[in-house]
């Protein structure tokens, strides 16, 4: 029973220089072994239709770029352009989701009423909000990231593991969704590694122990509302 | 005194295919015989330095464009890209003037909560509020306009004299600015049509005796206002 092993996404990059992005190559490597996560370089010339083929494939689809100006790149708008005017578009993304993820040159602080960007990502990702809502998507919380030289390295695996959850978990981000999004990730990790394996099963029974505790108060709890 | 004799506007298109727009014939019509205002069309190339010494010379800096996806054209969006990252650029924009004219395809008034767009332009247009934020240039209220066809006759005269106050007319839209700019228009045209003179000399003497009558209102209200 996979929380993941069912929800297929799509990610559109869109960066003018994707190799040499040391942020782009962190996203793809913190789930190289994703099997239902497929990324797309929308700059990659005019595979619009092979585009639009892949989005029908996919549930969730996320535009993952650094913001240029206030908004993605031009490449990606190019891309945009282009395959939001394909025909049977809107049947292709009705019902689906749309994410972004947006790295950043600034601290995420400054987007903010005051701060040095004045307004907030999701003010300046209106068009993007503007374009689920024109498609009937369901839009996401929007995923952001400032420039890796400026976390720790502790923040850096806290963004790694937020990442893999944004690209992975199903929308409604409960704590039982997430619970069960870690133990399977710790059961491939045990598959994976076995010389890891005592270790990971311990924490997985701790996981299950504490679970079990969780039921037993959400039970108490609901008993003393009913009171 | 001319009002709109010292400020110079330059006009930056964004517009995959500004010779068969029917709405930016429209705007350039409306112009024609205003000597302050440069057009630049956006798509002409590499003439990015070129743009850069035409900001310099002009105040009022217009980025004129078709909606595209709730924001500008790929092609304007690339010119930003590069203009924006130019060495000196945040010289050349510091206290000028940013305004948008935006062209919709859909009636402006889905663009509200509750209409079909949902958001409103201003929302829409955040990024490049923020652009104007960034570089310390004064916003100007967005200019919008619906698909000409929607228009009636007069709807469509009144949208060209308010695009030719957008650009040319002082920021401080005040009433006596904006019948200084309309005498300004008629001495224009008188000049030019020597056949309306004696018409026109009768309006711009009717618009001078509303303008005393108006004085010794406003004279009265301020009397009122001290007792």
């Amino acid at each position: 029973m996979g929380v993941d092993s069912k929800l297929k996404t799509l990610i559109v990059i869109g960066h003018p220089n994707i190799q040499d992005s040391r942020t782009q190559q962190f996203f793809k490597e913190a789930v190289q072994t994703f099997e239902n996560v497929t990324f797309f370089d929308a700059t990659a010339g005019l595979e619009i239709e092979k585009a639009q083929q892949l989005m029908v494939d996919h549930q969730r689809i996320i535009l993952q770029f650094p913001l240029y100006w206030y908004s993605c790149p031009a490449c990606l708008k190019d891309w945009l352009d282009q395959i939001l005017s394909l025909s049977g578009i809107e049947e292709t993304l009705a019902n689906k989701e749309l994410g972004l993820v947006v790295s950043l040159g600034v601290k995420s602080s400054e987007f903010q009423a005051g701060g040095r960007e004045k307004f907030t990502l999701s003010e300046l990702m209106r068009p993007f909000e503007a374009i689920a809502n024109k498609f009937n998507m369901s839009y996401l919380p929007i995923f952001s990231l400032s420039n890796l030289s400026y976390l720790t390295e502790i923040e850096t695996k806290q963004a790694l593991i937020k990442y893999q959850q944004y690209v992975s978990m199903e929308k409604s981000f409960s704590f039982e969704i997430s619970e069960q999004w870690h133990l399977e990730q710790l059961l491939k990790i045990q598959k994976n590694h076995p010389k890891f394996e005592e270790k990971i099963q311990m924490l997985i029974e701790e996981i299950e122990e504490n679970r079990d505790e969780l039921s037993t108060l959400e039970h108490s709890l609901k008993e003393m509302k009913e009171e």
